[in-house]
């Protein structure tokens, strides 16, 4: 995983909240999240390890910021489940990566998407999988996905 | 969620170690998943609750048995994923939905679908979600589940 200089990374914080919501707004709705539900949130977050190990967390909500300001560039995050089948094995699920309009163009998506996927193989995922749409197909592919199976949903 | 008569549906316990690992085996590989490891996986998946609502079980997995011999005839999980977009929005993820060989063309999949699938929007869910291969796409249309995505996957 390689970030252009003057970038780094790391899990999300409660002094994100304007950052993060800002980027992921770019990607969908986020509606009126205020400041306590989003600290709430980064809470529990932080609450939730892994039965093998309890220095993994479940959730693993990161950020790309300016080294400089802080400010945030880029989010996303890779969930642990904790499966039977695979011999108990772990799959992880990555969501929700934005990057924001004003630092587009420098491929943090990518870097963000290779630091999640290298965090999840070293919290023993025994697989990742990710959802999207056909015209990002190519991207994930060149950051090594592969088509595997149709995502279905229901609405409420 | 209608059941056919002689079944009832119950979150996992303990004691279903065989039939579970039998009817995942359907499914995908499960390995030499011992009775030790399945207990303490049942126990993780029952120390993990919602943040919004303690009783809510952040994993909810479940099967279907015979209401007499309790024999295992199907098993499946929603997984509540805590967001931030949609207002702090909780996503359900489907998985691992298999039906015993002793127990199929009774309709098991669906009714335990259907149940996972209550059970995902009455715990606060906006949007359920899973992945499957094309061949059984009509079968969640008939359920009520429409395509959505590409799933992509990484492999260790």
């Amino acid at each position: 995983m390689t970030l252009p200089e003057g970038y780094k990374i790391r899990r999300i914080e409660k002094k994100d909240y304007e950052g993060v919501v800002e980027t992921l707004a770019v990607l969908t709705t986020v509606g009126n999240l205020t400041r306590e539900q989003f600290e709430s949130i980064v809470d529990y977050w932080n609450s939730v390890q892994m039965y093998h190990d309890k220095s993994i967390y479940k959730y693993n909500p990161s950020v790309i910021v300016d080294v400089n300001t802080d400010e945030v560039a880029a989010v996303g995050n890779i969930i642990l489940e904790q499966k039977l089948i695979h011999e108990g094995g772990i799959c992880g699920h990555i969501e929700d990566i934005a990057v924001s309009k004003n630092h587009q163009g420098k491929k943090l998506g990518k870097a963000l998407l290779g630091y999640l996927s290298d965090l999840g193989f070293q919290s023993g995922c025994y697989k990742i999988i990710l959802d999207c749409n056909e015209k990002n197909v190519k991207f994930y592919e060149k950051c090594g996905y592969s088509t595997t199976a149709i995502e279905m949903q229901k609405r409420k």
